[in-house]
C-alpha cells in the first residue's frame, strides 16, 4: 500500500487534544504550550533485533516503542502531551500496521498522549518515537542533584525484561509474566509526577541498574552503595532463578524502565506518601556515599563483581 | 567505541541556546517556549539507499538529514529553535559521526538551532530527526487554505536533486551542481517566515512537485493547472537535458525541498517584497482552479501525461 494511505489509516486512528490547533496531516504539528511551564523532549529509537526480539508481535512493538520514550519523561517528573512517530517498515504491511497502532494508540491514550505528525518510510524495520510534555520550571527531576547520604530507591521489579530475554535467546518461550514485561514495559508516569519537588534526583533503568545509577553518579559527583539482596524481584524471576543469576539480570540486565532515583533520609515519609499516591509500590535498596564509586554489596557487606554492566549498543 | 562515548562527542561539540533549560545528557530537554506563540514540530527519518546514495559522504547525510527537517518548518512559515537526532549506525564509528556532526551542526548554526538531545542506537544506518519552531498563532503556513484564481508559485529551481539521482543511477557520477542540490539541500526558512500573512497555503516540494501539489489542492479542496514550460530550471539542468526528460525532473522527481505556495493574484507585489527580503528567487508557475485535479500544460494548453508522481516509498 502506498504511502499516503498509511498516513491516512493513522490519522484516522489517532486521538486529539484541545491543545493540538494542527495535527497529522501537514508540514508540521501546530501546538499550544500552557503558559509558564517547561516543554520536556525526549526522543527514542527501537531498532528490530536489537531493541527487541524479531518474533515480537506488532502491537508490543507499538506499545513498547512509545512506553520507553513515556519512561523518559516520567525520570522528568513531567506530564506527557504529544508524540510524533517516524515508522521504517520493509514493505507497506497494512495489517502490521493496523497491529502496531491497536498497542501504541491503546498506551497513548491511557495517557493522554495525542499522535500529532510523524512519517513513514521504507527501510529496516525501526520505530523512532519523539515525545512532549510539560513540568513546571525548578520541579524537573534530573540527574543530578544527588547529595551523599540520599536513600536510593527503585519503583517497581528488576530483572524481568532481561530473564525474558536471556529465556528467549536459550531457544525457549519465555516465561509468559517476563515475557509480558520485555514486551510491555509500564512508564511509571504517576510516580515521576508524585516525586517532583521530593527526590533529589531520577533516571529510568533502561541499560540496566547498575549502569543508569552510573550515569546519575556521574552526573552529580557522588557514588552509590547498593544492596543487592534488597532489590525488588517479581515472584516469577525469584521462582525460576538462582540468587546468582537474578542479582545478574536485576543488576545489569536493562529494559526495566523501573524509575531509579534518590531522595533525602529525612524524606522517606513524603516518598512513601508519593507512592501510595502514585499507585506504585518502591524499594529502598541502598545510598549515596562519597566518591565516584557504584558498588554493588552482597549480605555480608562484601563487593560482588557483575559480569557485565547494562547494554551497550557499540561495544 | 561505547554509546555514552559517542553522546559525549555529540554532546562537546552541540550549541546551545538561552531558551535551552537542560539539554543533552539527561533523560529529557527542558526548553522554555516563548510566551503567546506556538510550538511547531515536524519529524522526518532518512534511510541509508532510501533517502540517499549509500556513497553520500557523512558530512553530506547529517546536513541533509536536519535539512529535510527544516524545510518542514519553512513550509509552516516557523522560525527554528530546537532539534533531536537518533541515529542508527552499523557500528560506532567515532570518525564518521564526527564528519556526519560536521554538516548536521554547520547547517544548525547557520539557522541557530540547538541539539538538544536524541540517542544512538545500532542498525542500519538510519537518522532520525525532530524539529521545533515558533510561529505566531494564525500566520502558520498550511496545506489548506487555497482560492481558485490565487497564483501558484515555487521557490529557486526544480530538478536538480532528481537529474542527480537520475545520473547517479546511470553509473556514472552526476555532475557537480546537480549532485550538491541531492546531498546539501537549502531550506527556505527565510522565504517561509517572510510569506506568513502573505501566502495562502505552503508546501515543501520532497516527493516532487505534482505529488506535493497534490497534497496542497486536496487539502484545500481546489485544482491547480501547472505551466510547464514555466517551471525554473538550473543551468545544469537545461543544459544537459531534454525538454522531455526535464518536464519528469522538474514536475515528478521530487528531493527539492523548494517551496510551492499559493498567494492572491492581488498579492503579487506583497510576494515579490517577501522574496526579496528573503533574497530567495520564486516564479509564478500556474494559478488554482474550481475542481480537485492538478494538471501540467504543454505550452500549446495541451495537457501532458507525465511519467509518474512522485515518489512514494511503498509503491
Amino acid at each position: 500500500m502506498a504511502e499516503f494511505d498509511l498516513i491516512a489509516r493513522i490519522r484516522a486512528r489517532a486521538a486529539s487534544r484541545d491543545d493540538v490547533v494542527l495535527g497529522i496531516g501537514d508540514d508540521g504539528a501546530l501546538l499550544r504550550m500552557p503558559p509558564g511551564r517547561l516543554l520536556v523532549v525526549a526522543t527514542d529509537t527501537l531498532n528490530a533485533g536489537v531493541h527487541f526480539p524479531e518474533d515480537t508481535l506488532p502491537a508490543a512493538v507499538g506499545w513498547k516503542a512509545l512506553a520507553v520514550n513515556l519512561s523518559d519523561l516520567a525520570a522528568m517528573g513531567a506530564v506527557p502531551a504529544w508524540c510524533t512517530l517516524s515508522l521504517s517498515l520493509p514493505e507497506g504491511d497494512a495489517l502490521w500496521v493496523e497491529r502496531f497502532l491497536d498497542g501504541f494508540l491503546a498506551l497513548a491514550a491511557e495517557h493522554g498522549v495525542a499522535l500529532v505528525g510523524g512519517d513513514t518510510t521504507r527501510g529496516p524495520l525501526s520505530v523512532c518515537v519523539t515525545v512532549h510534555g510539560f513540568v513546571d520550571e525548578g520541579r524537573a527531576l534530573r540527574r543530578a542533584g544527588a547529595r551523599v547520604g540520599d536513600d536510593l530507591w527503585v519503583s517497581g521489579t528488576l530483572g524481568d525484561a532481561a530473564a525474558a530475554l536471556s529465556q528467549w535467546r536459550a531457544g525457549g518461550a519465555a516465561e509468559a509474566s517476563l515475557r509480558a514485561r520485555l514486551d510491555r514495559p509500564t512508564p511509571r508516569l504517576a510516580l515521576g509526577q508524585a516525586l517532583a519537588g521530593i527526590a533529589t534526583t531520577c533516571i529510568d533503568v533502561s541499560d540496566g541498574l547498575l549502569a543508569d545509577l552510573g550515569h546519575l553518579c556521574s552526573a552529580s559527583g557522588v557514588g552509590a552503595d547498593v544492596e543487592l539482596d534488597s532489590l525488588p524481584a517479581s515472584p516469577a524471576l525469584a521462582a525460576l532463578f538462582t540468587d546468582e543469576t537474578r542479582h545478574v539480570l536485576q543488576a545489569g540486565g536493562g529494559d526495566d524502565y523501573e524509575l531509579c532515583f534518590t531522595a533525602a533520609a529525612a524524606h522517606a515519609d513524603a516518598v512513601r506518601a508519593a507512592t501510595e499516591q502514585a499507585g506504585t509500590p518502591v524499594t529502598r535498596i541502598g545510598r549515596i556515599v562519597g566518591g565516584g564509586t557504584v558498588r554493588a554489596l552482597l549480605s555480608d557487606g562484601s563487593a560482588w563483581a557483575p559480569p557485565q554492566h547494562g547494554y551497550e549498543h557499540f561495544r
